[in-house]
């Protein structure tokens, strides 16, 4: 058995599962006016309520315990004073300090990086004014009208998300992201753009990542084909990465290269220059306003009390839900148009982070990890996937998303929408029992052998657990405490399963094998050097191709 | 125990579970080199390739002996005969009468439907060939040039998926969605167009559903302050639903309403006039050659034995990773990003259908049902999720898709796409062993306890079960296939659980409370009504909004 399993707080709270899984929350609040005062918790004006869940008040205590036990506290201190604690990869966690607006210090090898953070947002801030302000001409000295920013994983969904979240800040520039390797993406992408006006941002640490290189060349090509002339390129093409000499070897003005550091994870790296396309769309004051509410976050989860600590308080229940009950995923639904990449953008955040099997000492662990994290907006999702929550075999623990007012003049809209928001929670949590079902459809004047066979389909078991997140507005700020709020939730969860939660060597064997495949695919020739099957599709795939 | 589970079958499968569930394909792989002949099956220009399964033959012979045990072909017939098997609603189930292009007689009370199914089709094709000519005019005598679709769940899903899918096809109208009753999503929506060139479709069985009267009353307001006049709405709106009076009451001409009957599920429709966008955009002739490519495929499940039957094939390795080997979700993972909403498509078609607790008998099930359906696009979710299914602790069951030709002139890219379909489902399923884990870091000059340290965490343990779905291009007719060959999976897998896959009472608790709500948000009275959650949260939101 694993530390973590073996610890006492992991048995008294697997007895204290036994005791309550069959309780209904129905019940607890029927016996509990106060449940949810108790169970909700504010941070500015955003709302946690977390009294829908299968939690008691020693529920609570336990899992707080658990977290104690677990050392959460002092985890957090050794991230955000530069530990190493991405241990595999011997480097410290820091997109704490890429919106870190105090200043206060943070040393890394006894250097504080924030002047350097503070460079290159100032080096943003320079350039996305250019740009804005029209001063930026391309090579025909037409200003930019369209962005397109070139990367894929954290260099895409990021910006790609709060891009969309925050459309009602943005403009005039307008923003595209292409990131698969698919030609379709690109290829679609480009139809509607004129070179002239398109100013390009890749994105990518390294400068080597296949999809994201193979689509720069590919509007590189694009743009020469109209511009002609080489010294195009640097009027059309900026770089995120730290690989100067392959940037300039691109043909990128390395001035326009923007910087950022090995301790600045790739699905942590929105807050980054990775942001870049973030400023152009919103300004550099929105993305700064998107970093404070960011730090806002940060300075909670530092200094707030565990049983306060809105971050380690979803930790906890995720770990509930994941290692007693056995849920196996976890929904995001943010009943907000805007947030429509929220779910995905944390399907990165969240699976790639604590999608480990092996634990901190090496050990392959004895209790699950990292869940499935899918979702879709409210209201669509009521009439797609909601059915399975309801009255499914399956427990999907889900959070509520939204904001008290709409960003958008359409205000009966925003009503109705809210009052599916509100009466969801309560329908998963109620449940309709049997004896309501029938009083319901006898009211509906069916009876005898028509209401006994349609009866049980009718029935809602409810008893499924709710967060829901409550706030005034989804501002920059709102949107930059939100996404801490979820970021420092999985690295609670990392703690707590004492796995590296800032590793991905997962993504490594499959980019191996690809390469060695991609030569492969260059003639006819039959393949034979993997297993039958891989054989059999390359095959297949090159009888296609040939006929 | 059930009937199901208290079935012989399922006794022999659960031992057999036990005695191959530590087995490694990679052993099979070694062991067998006709695994691929013998695992994979076409249709068409279709491979399905469902070798790198944890099946050996005894597997696929006991799950077939299950297939028949559970009397799938007497059920396919039934469906196919136009019996009442959606037994809660009372209604036939054919949308397979929808793409019936053999026109062989399906009977409903006695009456063959497909005239009626070819009337519509008529007015479909007369109709989109007006707009598309530009013979249909605006308020101000302009030609339509875009189409909005207001609709929601199976009014949206299908339509958005297939248009987005055949981009290659699309044009010259343009086609936008509008389903969420969010207003976010009409407001950004409309931006854009011009009200004299826009024609909205409403698409809603009964003309009552909230989130598309309300969006389709906002859509009319708009056309009213630009047009002056109501009798603009009859060149602007068009319906389909089977609410006449409805219909007429809004100001649109029932000649331009379109049918369909109750016998066409929401999440099976895009066949129907709900399908109206998708003709528009790609044209009649491609809507057929959909319906043709969908005909095949019902053709294929009608009549071919059960072990070559490939939506047969593909339900039956769903039902022995949920239920032996506890499989929560299923990932759907198309390399090709006209396929990105293919995902959430069957998120509907599966999780709606299969998302139920109580079987036919009125029984609360004692075995697990349909999984939680998810996933993005391949390269995308390579640096996003595979992560965990590479090295987590969960095993996600994954059927890759793909295309041999490109729809695009970028061949190199599709090479690189491809080179990245094979490498994953090689890499899966092959892992990475200790020992080769261990050669590798040693190869990169680590040794003693660093190479010790990083070793663990560098294995993979394959074994993840992957289909692969491989076609030749991505066209109308294959798309239908595909669509029907999933459909039809998720029938079967509904027969096996002895459930029915056609109602979705799940859908109706939130919906009523929601209308319940709605009123109590008017105006700044406190809400007691509900538990204290619903209640708290309801002021809560009062509060924001008044301060």
């Amino acid at each position: 058995m694993s530390e973590l399993t073996h610890g006492s707080t992991w048995q008294a709270l697997t007895d204290h599962y036994y005791e309550i899984r069959d309780a209904h929350m129905r019940d607890w609040f029927a016996a509990d006016p106060d449940r949810f005062r108790r169970f909700s918790r504010r941070f500015e004006d955003l709302l946690l309520d977390f009294s829908k869940n299968r939690i008691t008040e020693e529920t609570l205590a336990l899992l707080l315990d658990l977290a104690r036990e677990r050392d959460v506290p002092a985890w957090i201190e050794r991230m955000f004073r530069g530990d190493r604690i991405n241990f595999t990869e011997n480097r410290p966690v820091l997109h704490v300090a890429l919106r870190n607006r105090s200043n206060r210090p943070i040393e890394v090898d006894g250097e504080d990086v924030m002047p350097e953070v503070n460079a290159v947002l100032a080096q943003m801030r320079a350039f996305s004014n250019r740009v804005r302000r029209g001063e930026w001409r391309g090579y025909d000295d037409s200003p930019i009208t369209d962005v397109v920013n070139i990367g894929i994983g954290g260099s895409d969904l990021g910006p790609l998300m709060v891009t969309e979240a925050l459309k009602p800040w943005g403009g005039p520039l307008r923003v595209h992201f292409v990131s698969n390797v698919d030609g379709a993406h690109i290829h679609e992408t480009l139809k509607g753009l004129d070179p002239a006006r398109t100013l390009f941002i890749v994105a990518s640490k390294t400068f080597t990542t296949q999809e994201t290189l193979t689509n720069a060349r590919t509007a590189r090509r694009w743009l020469l084909e109209a511009a002609g002339d080489d010294a195009a390129i640097a009027r059309h093409f900026v770089a995120v990465s730290t690989n100067a000499e392959a940037v300039a070897a691109f043909g990128i003005d390395t001035r326009n290269m923007f910087r950022f550091w090995d301790w600045v994870g790739g699905r942590y790296s929105l807050w980054s220059a990775i942001g870049l396309s973030i400023a152009l769309y919103i300004g550099m004051d929105n993305f700064e306003a998107l970093l404070e509410g960011a730090h806002a976050m940060d300075e909670h989860f530092r200094t707030a009390p565990l049983e306060d600590n809105l971050p380690v308080l979803l930790a906890l229940l995720g770990i509930w839900y994941i290692n007693f009950f056995g849920a196996e995923t976890h929904a995001l639904l943010p009943y907000d148009q805007y947030l429509h990449r929220f779910p995905a953008y944390f399907q990165q955040g969240d699976m790639e982070s604590n999608g480990k099997r092996v634990d901190r000492n090496g050990q392959v662990v004895d209790y699950d990890t990292g869940p499935v994290i899918w979702g879709e907006p409210g209201t669509n999702g009521q009439h797609a996937f909601y059915q399975l929550i309801h009255q499914g075999t399956r427990l999907v623990p889900a959070d509520f998303i939204a904001a008290a007012e709409p960003q958008h003049p359409l205000d009966a809209h925003h009503r109705i929408l809210l009052s599916n928001f509100f009466a969801q929670t309560e329908a998963l949590m109620r449940g309709r029992t049997e004896a309501e079902a029938r009083a319901e459809l006898a009211a509906q004047g069916l009876s005898g052998e028509a209401l006994e066979r349609l009866l049980p389909h009718r029935v809602f078991p409810g008893n499924r657990p709710t967060n829901a997140i409550l706030y005034r507005r989804l501002t920059p700020r709102t949107l930059g405490s939100l996404i801490a709020l979820y970021e420092h939730k999985i690295f609670v969860q990392g703690v707590i399963w004492n796995i590296n939660s800032f590793d991905q060597w997962g993504v490594e064997l499959g980019k191996q094998l690809a390469r060695a495949i991609l030569p492969e695919l260059e003639d006819g020739a039959e393949v034979t050097g993997h297993d039958a099957s891989t054989n059999g599709l390359i095959n297949h795939w090159k009888s296609l191709r040939g006929g």
